[in-house]
């Protein structure tokens, strides 16, 4: 029995279809490195035709190297009654240039009829016409059979004709979709494993939650035979969104013994999860299967015992499988050999029960207790780690600062003032500076200060900062934590910040980017004399 | 075939062993009520045994006339090599003087071997035992199997005849456990199924959520002939939570004809899993199925159109089934007539080809170039369709403001001033606060200045602040745009601010909050003149 499964992710084009999701094109390229990291095969990464910022990204993202992943654009079958050369959205998606293509054609006659207001014969003419064009570009072909559910309960044998019309136009795959996800998993169980008895070619599977269904029709599917898998790495999408890729890379080759990515790479599901979550700016739910904060979580008196007898008492899987830690409400026991192997990173002779490790390990619970959270932010957490083994001196002080904030001018530009006041080495420096906010102008201030001292400092930039309100309850009062993204050019490092006010939490940020550079710069001095 | 389920409710007691929830006696209380009109069979409301609260509370619920549901306390069997009638948590039990006891005892032989240290022959006489003595008493009793799937998978014989033990004490109804959430829908079918096809007493079902497939491994118990399904309300439940009762309900019901609750009482099921979750103080997940709030929710404009033409298209049922309802996005790819729809809420006479629609339109799509975004702000866009209406008059004007912000000192807390000074028919005040950060303190300043004018702003307090930096590559001169959500306690809304400066951001966002507040306030006074 073949057990390879192919994960096709959409989080970049279904998932941008979710409530409060919306990708910029650094997102989007950040993520396309995570899960081409993890080995997904395929990454459908936009919808040219619709949304013309993602020809943008698709030029960018040619900067890339991948070493997994097959990218793929996604658009519709042409509209009725046109050449297929003359659609506008069908050269929109050669204009992607992505080796692979995603077609998507509709199975429900109610569809064809009342949606579209098209013939079926014309309808089964736009699939096979639009997916023999790009088969003659030399593309890789998907056919989404949108719907092809609610069709084939609808009216089976006009579904069915719909996939042959795919495969008649040349299509590398036959991908059944639930659409409204309205199925529950005995149906998809049979109809998919009817589909992959008559069709000649590989067929997929494409489920949405609307029943909370979505992971389960999935394994389902694949149960029955289908060979690829499409979902959203944490399950954005459409309403109640699409299925949680995540979960269902852990069950199917965790539980069931299928392929989806390379055994190694399993223990990075969490990791990923939790960029993937941070860079949308949403929260991962706590109770995430496999990759929640509170997966592998335990409050019971009960159950704490007997995990700590033996784990499978009350644990389906171990957490490290895939990268993620136990944790006991009442007595906090956190996973200390992951944090050992950052340790040895800076200090390669501290072991396990070194007081060094605990030391590091008391002060990230409480930095994790105050809002932390060092997923990408690795940078600041190498820093934690050096002032915690007396390897650090700072290359300056903030002696004081203030801001000063105004109400807009007509322009509306350059509303705040800041001053900053710092010391090297004993030689103070105090400067002033303009910007658009309080935040702005101090960043500037405090960039100008430095400069003096350290030129090196004028290569660098931020490319990135994002602001998160943590306990979103105590509204203005609330906790933010910063993470920001700098680059000289040649490197990049991430840092994160977190305090009750965001001039602070973003001066915390900005002041751990700037020691960053400048400890990497000494370093690399010293190389000379070594 | 006979279609009852008898739905049993653990959201009291399952549900409270999750992260973050804890009841008071009164949360319990107006949880029980609602979920007793809701009409569900059971409700495991506590475990006297090991929680003393418990007992306050089953004392308690006694005032309450119960319609529909047997309220139920739950615990252990016996511990080994004690009378029944001596051990602790027994006595507990029956003080709580419930109709119904549900029992847990083990089913897996490495748990009774290795956890609770007996001897296999003992966990089979305390299991009957600890039945037979609360069945003396006129109890109902429910016999929950604890591991019962992986002690199934481990040793089926021995599984079975702990089943036969609380059978032959007398239980009334056997339940049949996925503790550890581990197992796939196909297994949970079939060790289901052969359980049923030989247990003389009504087979029930618990499941948790550890690989996602607590919904469907209900649903496929039920399918094998499951009469009673264990859960919690909304989710909640140890580590990733227990069977979603609320969407297994609908499922059943909906999907596959199944009678769990009146089908006049379907309609309740959005508004109580908002309760709960309310109860709770969680916010419940916007994609959870069938009653989160973006259950319904459109915002590909091809979906938009294509529900506009039938709902069927794009939705897997009716919203107002289960008393949830459809919304539209604002957004880059919402059509026309969805926002025509929205401005007809404020002037029923404009058309979609009026001047005023062109109007709005265009500056809509100005307000979205700057970084603004609607859904979820449906307040702001009201008041700029009434803005570009002329059906508008600002209730205050803000003349001035300024912010101090500075270097933080010890304590870390109270960072910044804020001097505001407003205008209200030509009256003018000036008012100075204190606050963490800038926002804060300029949010405080503002509404102390306006209370005196409008008490009825006391009433309203902001539920929901977030942030989102626009174009991150800008750093932190980027756009931000700041979401609130704000309450008076009967009303929820939610307005939005964008600019360069977060200050000036949450400051947009707020004053659209109280205006939407006073707004309301008085188009409810002007009714009665009309």
């Amino acid at each position: 029995m073949e057990k390879n499964i192919k994960i096709y992710d959409s989080t970049l084009r279904d998932g941008a279809q979710a409530e409060g999701i919306s990708f910029s094109v650094e997102d989007k390229l950040k993520i396309v490195k995570a899960l081409d990291e993890l080995g997904v095969s395929y990454i459908e990464a936009g919808n040219p035709g619709s949304n013309p910022k993602d020809l943008e990204f698709f030029k960018r993202v040619k900067e890339i190297a991948l070493n997994n992943t097959k990218l793929t654009a996604f658009g519709s079958t042409r509209r009725r009654n046109i050449k297929v050369q003359d659609d506008a959205n069908v050269k929109s998606l050669l204009l992607a240039d992505s080796p692979v293509v995603a077609i998507f054609g509709k199975s429900w006659d109610f569809h064809v009829k009342d949606i579209i207001n098209t013939t079926l014969e014309e309808n089964l003419n736009m699939i096979k016409d639009t997916v023999a064009f790009f088969k003659e570009k030399g593309k890789e072909v998907v056919y989404d059979a949108e719907h092809f559910f609610d069709g084939y309960k609808a009216n089976q044998k006009y579904a069915m004709k719909t996939l042959e019309a795919a495969v008649d136009g040349g299509a590398d795959s036959i991908v059944l979709c639930d659409t409204n996800g309205g199925c529950m998993p005995n149906e998809i169980y049979e109809i998919t494993k009817s589909v992959v008895d008559t069709c000649k070619k590989e067929v997929g599977i494409h489920c949405h939650n609307d029943c909370g269904m979505a992971v389960a029709n999935t394994v389902m599917a694949v149960l029955a035979g289908a060979k690829q898998v499409q979902g959203t790495y944490i399950g954005f999408g459409e309403r109640c969104g699409n299925a949680n890729l995540s979960t269902v890379i852990a069950n199917l080759q965790i539980k069931k013994d299928y392929h989806c990515i390379s055994k190694e790479k399993l223990e990075l599901l969490t990791g990923v999860a939790r960029k993937v979550a941070e860079i949308a700016n949403v929260s991962l739910d706590a109770k995430e299967p496999y990759v929640g904060r509170a997966a592998f979580t335990h409050k019971g008196g009960m159950h704490i015992d007997g995990v700590n007898k033996s784990s499978k008492s009350f644990e389906h899987i171990n957490p490290e499988i895939v990268g993620n830690e136990r944790r006991f409400l009442m007595s906090e026991v956190a996973g200390r050999s992951t944090i050992l192997k950052k340790i040895q990173k800076v200090a390669p002779d501290v072991k396990k029960d070194s007081p060094e490790t605990m030391l590091i390990m008391d002060r990230l619970k409480e930095l994790e207790h105050e809002g932390y959270q060092f997923e990408g932010a690795e940078s600041t957490f190498e820093l934690i780690i050096r002032k915690n083994l007396g390897k650090y001196k700072p290359f300056f002080i903030l002696e004081n600062f203030k801001t000063i904030g105004e109400k807009p001018n007509e322009t509306g530009k350059l509303t705040a003032f800041a001053m900053v006041k710092v010391n090297v080495d004993d030689k103070i420096k105090m400067v002033a500076a303009e910007g658009d906010g309080p935040v702005n102008a101090l960043d500037k201030a405090l960039r100008q200060a430095l400069e003096m001292f350290y030129p090196e400092l004028k290569k660098v930039h931020l490319t990135d900062y994002k602001v998160r309100v943590l306990d979103t309850k105590e509204a203005t009062a609330a906790k933010v934590r910063v993470l920001i993204t700098s680059t000289d050019g040649v490197h990049q490092w991430s840092t994160v910040g977190v305090s009750t006010d965001i001039i602070n939490a973003s001066l915390i940020a900005l002041i751990d980017s700037i020691e960053v550079k400048l400890l990497r710069e000494l370093t690399n001095k010293m190389k000379a004399y070594i």
